[in-house]
Order: C-alpha cells, then structure tokens, then sequence
C-alpha cells in the first residue's frame, strides 16, 4: 500500500475544507474533521478519513444537513432529548454530552436519546467524554441491516455496535467499543482479498451454511453475531434501545428509507450516564483499581483503550493511503 | 433419573417449611420459596429446588440473615440503594423493585443499587417484573472467579450474569438471563459425566491450554467468557458496575472473604429501568412489534423468555429429581 505521510493538522485541515466546499456550514465542519482527525491520531482507522467519502455523498444528496442546529430538550426529569436536524452524530453529541453530564453528576444517572441523525463514527468519543468527566458511559446505535439473528439465515440486525467506558482519576479511561458482529464486513472482505479464512461463526453463505470462506460470506451471505445466541440476544437490546426506545428506526426500516448515497442512515443513539461518586461514594476509583491491578497481572491480557491511547501519545505525521488521499482531494 | 411428581404449591411448602426450620422467618422464607416455585415453575431448574440445600448450609453458617429487613433509600434523585442486611437478593428486591419502577415512571430512568446482599437465583424475576410495569429492565451481578479474562488463562472475572427485559403490552415481556461465561460450570460437568465434548472457546485445561474436553476444564481449568474478547468486555463491565459503582466486592474479593459454605457470596447488583413512555412518547409497543414480528418470520428464530412462558402455561406438577428431593427432606 502506498502512503503519503500527513501530520494530525493536515489531516483536520484536509477534512474540513473538503466539508466545507461540500456543504457544511463552519461549525458542522469543524467538529466532523475534530472527530476524524482523532480516529487517526488514535489508529482508529475505518472512522477516520476513510469515512469522508461517505460523509461527502450524504451532504450531496442532502440526505444530511450539514447546518444541523440541533438543540437538547429535557424531556423528563434524567432524560435529555436531541433531535438531530438531520445532522452527522458528531455535531448533535457535541450539544448533547454536556447537558447529559450535568444531569447524571445531579441525579446519579441520565440518559441521552439522540433521534434524526447520521452515525457512521466510532462510539468510543461520546463515551469517553463522558467518562474523562468521571462518570461511567455506555452507547448503543443500530445500523443497516447485515446481521441474522442466531437460529436465523437472513439478516435483520445491523452491525449494532456497543460502548462502555468507566472513569479512572488521572488515568485515561478504560474504554471499549465493538460491534455486536461477529466482525465488520469490511474486514471479512479484506480477508477474502488476501485469502484468509474466518474463524466459524463468523456468518453465513448465501445458501445459509456456515463457512470460514470469507468470499462466501461477502458474496450474498450475512455475518452472524459475536458469540452465537447470546450475542444476537445483545444485538437485539441495541435495536430496541436505540430504535423503540427513543421512538427512532430499527435497522430494517432505516435500510427500507435510506437513500443508498453511501453515506449513514438515520438512526438514533442511546446514551447513559451514570455517577460513582452519587453511587458508591468516595472510595470507588481505588477499588476500581485494584482490579484493574488483577487484570494486569494476568499475562495476556490488555485493558480496553489502551492501545488507542498509547497511539494517542505520538503527535507525529500518520500515514494515510495515497489513494484514499486522491480520492479525497478531487472531493474538494 | 428417578423423580416424584410435586404439584407447584407442594413445591412452596416444601420450600418454605424447609427454610422455615433452618432460621428464616415468615417473610423471607415466603419469598424465597415463591422464587424457588416460580423457578421450577418456568423450567429455570438449575435455579428451583437445586439450589435449596445450598441456601440452607448459608443460613446454617449464619453468612445470611434469614431475618433480613432491608429498607430502601434514596441516596440520588434517580438513585435507589437497599442495603440488604445480609439477607438472600429476593428478599432484598421486594422491597428495592416497587420504588425503582416508581422512580423510573417519574424521571425516565432509574438505578437500584442492591449491596450487602447473597445472590443465587436467576436474574429474570426483576428484569421481568420491571417490564410488567410498562418499563425496561437491565440487571447484573458479579459471582466468584470462574472465567479468564481473554487473553488469560486463569480465572478472575465470575460467570457473571446480565438481563434484559423488553416490555410488552398485554404479551409476557422479551426477557433474557444469560451467564457472560461461554457455558456454566455445572453444564460442563454434566457435558463430563455424559462423555460429550464442548466447543472450542468453553474454557481451558488446568495448562491453560484450549481443550474440547469438558473434564480438562472441570478439572483445575477455567471457563472462558462467551464470545472471546467481546464477551469478556461484557464481563469487565458487570463487575465494574456491580463492584466498584456500588461499592460492593468484585468477584475476586467475594471469594477471599466467602466462608466457602457452599450458599452464595456477599455481593451487589446493579439494576436499571427506563420508561419508553417518558422517552419515545405512546406509540413504541406498536413499533417495537414490528421488530418482534421481523424476527419470528425468520424460521429457527425464538423471542428470548418465550420457553420459560410457554412452560409458565402449564399448572401441573412437576418431576422432581428423587435424590434432591430425599436430600432436602433431610434438611427438615
């Protein structure tokens, strides 16, 4: 793969003036590139500049607004609402996360139900935000569908991503993000490029079998959920948590009304955050700690978000994918 | 297997008198035998009459109260805490559960914090009881280390549980109750007895080795968490919010401090419940079925609870193991 190499303020710099001249006003802009630029500074690298291509056919669609002003809306007393104005996920948080923080730190715990929006980040920047304010966070949002149900050879779920993050006094969060997938179909195309075979359980061919043939799987199959029943049992809580929950579109009917451009589908993202300080009183980040101590001591085992925040202490260039690079800049 | 047909309130009798005489008064022992009817009631047998002598070696010991009084408080405006006074969870819940569904009707979102508690019993009855209320439920405990964190080869986490229950008008709530753990340890012990093998990713051998033999694993292994490193992050999560956010033990600390008298560890749930009439406003049964009947046009898919109902339907007795049942009336 040939790279170019660009430092983190090119990467921002490049990101929002291929939003802007597409449409975005200077603030939607300035967030969305914020939130690129962070995925590769911290080698999450399918929600970096990857995704912009996509963001881009959305805006020219205008399937997405890129002049969202969304506003929060208390809606009952530990339930905060934002509705999207059909915006990217990243501005409607960044009107979302503070009043959700300041409700959980009052009451003990909040939820954010964030409606008539576009998701296609990661969800480990909501909730980390929320846990560098020392509380915990979790984040659930449904997608296209692309997952069966266990028992099931057709897809109905979408890819069903979940977060979790738990505060830690001057330490970086411990944070994960996954999807509720057994994998992202993107990586079982790569393993069918380079001919690899997945690991059984990982989906389905296009008549319904198992398979490790990853070409099978992309070629008219479906992927299953991690974990058999008892993840598909975890898929199905983030549809009706992010679909019913907040009155917003399961996977079936946002694939059923998106307009294909490329770009996200509607969708809705619940948000929860909760106070160890209002729960388990002072003492809750020493015992958090051991056993994150205990975790450490176990040879083989890593605390989730550590790899990311060690990329995150390189502030030099990254290597972008030349191709991706010229994709982007006829964008502009 | 040699069993005697008990009719479902010879099951109560039984149970209560049995706790009866082995130091429980009225209340708690009424309690706990409805849970244990309601159990065997469902076919959640691992979680009926089997585990009765182990609750009597708890009152025995004196580790549990078997006249526990716990009393709710409102530490936060969304926030209940039951300090359980050293009494069995059910006990504890039925006074922690009518003012968390209360509080969850009036502020969108609540938490019960339950500590200082002796959980052995299935997680479903308060998930479901939360979703009879029109509400959704979500509930989890920590246990003692049975399980490797991914990437590890010795035991820390517990088999720690989750449920999740979904609310439906005039049905039997979507409700599920699943061990994080990719298998019980009791399964694995019958797969032995029985010369079956397990699937790769059960647990490990007592060398830390992956093993398809259910007595390497029984014997001086460990189980692993379902779903590899996904399902351990799951696992991470329950005991971080049913540990360290309530400021109860996590797994590890339970077990040092247990009197190993066969009943249930001190421990702390972490209970959740969430109006879907305060956030999606009146219409989310009618949206959430389309999800459900999605799902039940896919042939081999069930709606998770809907076994234990359809058993529920039955009112006629039960086959109760011979031997458990001699070994109880020993306990009388």
């Amino acid at each position: 793969m040939t790279t170019i190499s660009l430092s983190l303020d090119e990467i921002y710099s490049i990101a929002k003036k291929t939003l802007l001249v597409n449409g975005c006003n200077e603030k939607n802009a300035s967030i969305l590139s914020d939130t690129i630029m962070k995925a590769e500074r911290d080698g999450s690298l399918s929600h970096g500049l990857f995704r912009l291509p996509a963001y881009i056919a959305s805006l020219k669609s205008k399937k997405v607004n890129g002049n969202a002003k969304p506003k929060p809306t208390k809606i009952a007393p530990s339930v905060i609402r934002v509705d999207g104005d059909s915006g990217f996920a990243p501005i409607v948080l960044s009107v979302g996360i503070p009043p959700l923080i300041e409700l959980a730190k009052d009451n003990g715990v909040a939820i954010l139900s964030v409606t008539k929006s576009h998701h296609m980040a990661a969800l480990w920047p909501e909730t980390e935000s929320i846990a560098e304010s020392g509380l915990v966070g979790f984040a659930c949002t449904a997608y296209k569908p692309m997952v069966a149900p266990a028992g099931a050879t057709k897809s109905l779920f979408g890819t069903n991503p979940i977060s979790f993050a738990w505060p830690r006094k001057n330490k970086t969060p411990v944070v994960y993000d996954m999807a509720t997938a057994s994998m992202a179909m993107g990586e079982v195309q790569v393993a069918a490029r380079e001919g690899h075979s997945v690991p059984l359980g990982t989906g389905l061919d296009k008549k319904g079998k198992e398979t490790l043939d990853p070409k099978e799987i992309a070629d008219g199959g479906v992927l299953l959920p991690f974990g058999g029943y008892k993840g598909s049992a975890i898929s199905l809580m983030v549809e009706l948590l992010s679909g019913a929950l907040l009155g917003e579109w399961f996977s079936f009917e946002a694939q059923k009304l998106d307009n294909n451009d490329g770009g996200p589908p509607r969708g809705g993202e619940f948000i929860l955050a909760i106070s160890p300080d209002k729960i388990a009183g002072p003492n809750w980040n020493d015992h958090a700690e051991k056993l994150f101590s205990k975790m450490k001591e176990l040879k083989g085992v890593r605390l989730p978000g550590e790899r990311r925040h060690q990329n995150r202490l390189n502030l030099g260039p990254r290597n972008i994918n030349k191709e991706l690079f010229e994709k982007i800049k006829k964008l502009t």
